[in-house]
C-alpha cells in the first residue's frame, strides 16, 4: 500500500508545474510541514535580503535609507504588491501593524461611516481576535457585538448593523464564505462588510473588488511567508477612502508627516491607514514572501492546494482510515486545509510532530492540517497520511508525554 | 585650532570608560553619525542574531519556536529588560506595536480610568504623533484635546483633565521636563500622567517609579538601537494594572489566547497591553540593542552624553561660531542632543550630510544634532564642530542641491 501510494504521489509530483518552487524555501530535513497556514516557511531569498537590509540599509545607510532605500514607501509598496493577489488595485492596500490593530481601525472606521448604527455582526467561533477587537469598542460605548450562526447571518442583518465582519476561510474548519453573496446581503441591509483574509490571502483566489467588498484585513505570516508576527495588510475600496476616518491617527498616516504640525490631517489615500513608524525589518521579510507568491500566481497555488488535500483524503481512504472530517468535502468550498475532529486531537497532533509531521491543534478537539501549496509535494501527502494512520492504529498517541500541554498549542 | 581641539578630544577619548563600546556597533566609514536620536546605529551582534532567528528559529524551528524559542514570551521578556533602564519593575513593561499605537491604548485606558473626565492635556509642539493620537479619540467623541504652553501646564490642570500627556525630552529642543514635579501636579488635580520616553529611554536616567508615574510609552529604534521601525514599549504602574482596560483587545492580550473562546478576558498583568501576534523579527533585533544598553548602563551613557554635548559647544566656542542654541545651555536640563535655529537649517543640514556629518532637520528652522553616547567619540565632536563652522563660513550650504527637499527630511 505504502509503495503504491508513494509511486502515485511521485507521478503527481513529476507532473506538478509548481514542483520547482519547493527549492525556493528552506525547509528542515525530515519534516513534513502541514502548518504553513499558521506560520509560512522561510523563503530561500529571505536571509540574504535581510542581511542586505540590516547591514546595508540600516548599518551603512542609517537614517538616509528612509529616502535612499525608500523605507518611507515600504508600507505602500508591499501593500501594492499584495493588492492584485486579492483582486484589488495597488492603491487600495497598505501593509502595516498587525491584523488585530487593522481590525480595530476598520471596525471603528465603519462605525464612523455608518453613524447611528452600532451593531457589528459576526459569527460565533470566528477567529478570536476578530471577535475580541469588537470588545474594546463595546467598552468604549461605540459598538455592540451581535453573533449569529452562519446560516442565520443574513436574517440577522437589520437597520442597526453597521458592519458585517467575517473571516473568508474559517481558521478551524476551512469553510469558505460566499464572499459575493454575503457582501450583497450586507449592502442590501445598508451595512458595510469587512473581510478577514488571513486564511485565504496567498492561497486562494480572492476577488474583493469583483464582490464589491468594502474593507478587508489579512495576515502576512501565513501563506505570504513573511515571518513570525509579520506586518499585516489592510484594504479600503477606493470609493470609501476619502470619507474613511480611522481612529489610530498616527504620524505615518498624516498628509505631511514631516511638516510636524500640531493638528492631524489624514493622508489623501490608503496611507491614512498607517499609524506609527513603519516596521522596516518586518516589511522587508514580508516583501520577499509576497514577491514569491506573486511569481507563482495565486490561481496556480489555489489549484495545487485543492489537488493536495484531495490526494491526502484519497490516501486516508486507501488506508481505510475513518476520521471525522469537519472541513467541507468539496475542495472548492474549503481553504487550503483539512480539519479532523477527535477527542484526543491534542495528543495525536503531538505524536505526529514527534514523527516530524507538523500540523496543529485547535482547542478543544480539532487536528488541523494545512497544505501550503508552494512547498509541499504529493509525496508529503502520502507519507503524512501513513503517519496519521500509524499514530492512530498503534495507539502511539497515548504515551503520556503527548498529553502535556505547551504554552502555545 | 583644529589640531589643538583634536588633541584634546583624543585625550578625552583615551580617558573615556565607554570608548570600547564603539566597536560593538557597525558604523559606516567616513561618517560622523549625529542622528542616533532618530535611528540608532546597528549593534555588531545584530546581524548574526538575526540570522539565527531567521534561519534557525523560523526556518528550522518553524511553528515549534513559539514554545521552543520562547517567541510567546518575547514581548514580555524584552519589556522586562527595558524596565530597569527606565526605573520600573520587569512586570510593568511590555514591548509591542508602535509608540503611536501604544499611545492610543494608554490614552484610551486613562479615559476609561477617569470616567467623567474627557480632557487630555498636552503642550503645543509636542511630538506630532502624541498630539495626533488624541485626534482619533476626539472624533470618536471620547476625548477633548487641550494644549497649554509649558509654563502654563500646571494651571491648565483642572477637574476635567483625565490625563497629562507629555514627552520627557522634547524632540526638537531637547528640553527635559521635571518628571517628578509634573507628575505630582497632575495627581493633585486628580489626573493621570502618561510620559513619552522616546527621546530619553536608553540615553538619560529615567525614574518612572521614583516619580510615581502612571503610564509611559517609548521608542525602540532610537537610543535602544532596535532597528528602523522597531517595536515600541509601554509601561503601566503595577497599581493600575488590574483596573486597566485598553481598547485594542487583541488575542495576544487575552488571558488564555489558545483557548480560542469567543469572549475577551484580559490577561492578568501587563500582557493585557499586547494586541496582535508579536512581531518576532523586530523584537529579536530590539532585544540585542536593549541588552547592549543594559550592559553599558544608562547612568554611564547619560554622563557621557552630557560630556559630549558640552565638549561640542566648547569646540564651537573655540572656533568663535555664534549660532542660536534652542536647547538648554545647562546639560542636566537637556536630552542627548543640541538643536540650533537657523533660517537655512535645511540646506545647512544637507551640506553637513554631504561632508559625512549626519544630523537632521526639523521643520521649519531647526538643525538637530544628536549625541548617542554609546558609539560617539570626543574626536567626532571636534570634527563635527569644525565641519559645521566650515559649512557656515564658506557658504557651502548655498549650493542649489542642498535646498531640494527629500520625502523624509
Amino acid at each position: 500500500m505504502r509503495e503504491e501510494l508513494v509511486r502515485r504521489a511521485r507521478d503527481l509530483d513529476a507532473a506538478d508545474p509548481l514542483a520547482e518552487y519547493r527549492e525556493r524555501f528552506i525547509l528542515p530535513e525530515n519534516v513534513i510541514y502541514l502548518d504553513g497556514n499558521s506560520l509560512g516557511a522561510l523563503p530561500t531569498a529571505t536571509p540574504a535580503r535581510m542581511q542586505e537590509v540590516i547591514r546595508g540599509e540600516w548599518g551603512e545607510g542609517l537614517i538616509r535609507s528612509w529616502n535612499d532605500a525608500d523605507w518611507i514607501g515600504a508600507a505602500r509598496r508591499v501593500g501594492g504588491k499584495i493588492a492584485p493577489l486579492i483582486g484589488v488595485q495597488p492603491h487600495e492596500v497598505v501593509a502595516c501593524d498587525s491584523t488585530s490593530v487593522n481590525l480595530y481601525k476598520l471596525i471603528a472606521a465603519a462605525l464612523d461611516m455608518r453613524a447611528g448604527r452600532k451593531v457589528i455582526l459576526s459569527e460565533p467561533g470566528n477567529f478570536p481576535t476578530d471577535l475580541y477587537m469588537i470588545a474594546g469598542l463595546e467598552r468604549q460605548g461605540l459598538a455592540e457585538r451581535r453573533l449569529a450562526p452562519r446560516d442565520q447571518l443574513i436574517e440577522a442583518l437589520d437597520d442597526d448593523v453597521a458592519l458585517l465582519l467575517l473571516t473568508h476561510v474559517h481558521y478551524k474548519t476551512g469553510d469558505v464564505f460566499d464572499m459575493a453573496a454575503m457582501t450583497k446581503a450586507a449592502h442590501e441591509a445598508g451595512a458595510l462588510v469587512l473581510w478577514d483574509l488571513s486564511h485565504s490571502g496567498g492561497a486562494l483566489s480572492v476577488d474583493l473588488n469583483g464582490c464589491e467588498a468594502d474593507l478587508a484585513v489579512g495576515c502576512g505570516y501565513k501563506y505570504f511567508n513573511g515571518g513570525p508576527g509579520a506586518p499585516a495588510y489592510a484594504f479600503v475600496a477606493e470609493r470609501h477612502q476619502k470619507a474613511l476616518h480611522q481612529p489610530l491617527t498616527g504620524w505615518f498616516g498624516h498628509a505631511a508627516p514631516f511638516a510636524f504640525s500640531d493638528d492631524y490631517a489624514p493622508a489623501p489615500g490608503i496611507d491614512r491607514l498607517q499609524c506609527g513608524t513603519a516596521p522596516i525589518l518586518g516589511l522587508a521579510a514580508l516583501e520577499v514572501g509576497v514577491d514569491l507568491v506573486a511569481e507563482i500566481s495565486v490561481d496556480r497555488l489555489a489549484r495545487k492546494s485543492r489537488a493536495l488535500s484531495e490526494f491526502f483524503l484519497e490516501c486516508l481512504g486507501e488506508w481505510g482510515l475513518d476520521l471525522e472530517l469537519v472541513s467541507p468535502l468539496d475542495s472548492t468550498r474549503r481553504g487550503s486545509q483539512l480539519s479532523f475532529r477527535h477527542a484526543e486531537a491534542y495528543a495525536i497532533c503531538q505524536a505526529l510532530i514527534a514523527r516530524g509531521v507538523i500540523g496543529d491543534f485547535r482547542d478543544p478537539d480539532i487536528l488541523r492540517l494545512g497544505f501550503a501549496p508552494a512547498y509541499l509535494r504529493f509525496e508529503d501527502m502520502a507519507e503524512a497520511a501513513r503517519h496519521l494512520v500509524e499514530v492512530l492504529e498503534s495507539g502511539e498517541w497515548k504515551k503520556p508525554e503527548f498529553s502535556e500541554r505547551a504554552a502555545v498549542t
